[in-house]
């Protein structure tokens, strides 16, 4: 398992962290999603089958624009 | 039935456009809600027996800030 740190624009209050949360947490393999609204800051610790890409997929689908690591 | 504008602080997104405007529209006698994020403006088409009471709280209740007309 590994715990990495992505960059995620637009999101503005509790709400916003909340809709990023859920979608993340949908994938399989996430084991939790910290998100710290105020710095743009997401950590999702999951598997290593948790691709990029599905990461980038969720935040996107919720709304939220997706910067990367 | 009237149609009066308030003032809310706080609202910042979408969803939080969309928690006001629920637990407003649940009070008994509301027709219509209407939020302007960027400008902390909603206005709200009511029967009488709408109080302006029961807005301040529906809007606190939602987790926002109240300031009135």
């Amino acid at each position: 398992m590994s715990s990495i740190e992505y960059t995620v624009k637009g999101m503005t209050c509790g709400h916003c962290a909340a809709a990023v949360t859920e979608e993340v947490s949908k994938i399989a393999g996430v084991r939790d999603v910290t998100v710290e609204v105020a710095a743009g800051r997401m950590v999702v610790d999951a598997d290593a089958t948790v691709t990029y890409e599905l990461i980038r997929q969720a935040v996107e689908e919720a709304g939220y624009e997706f910067v990367g690591r």
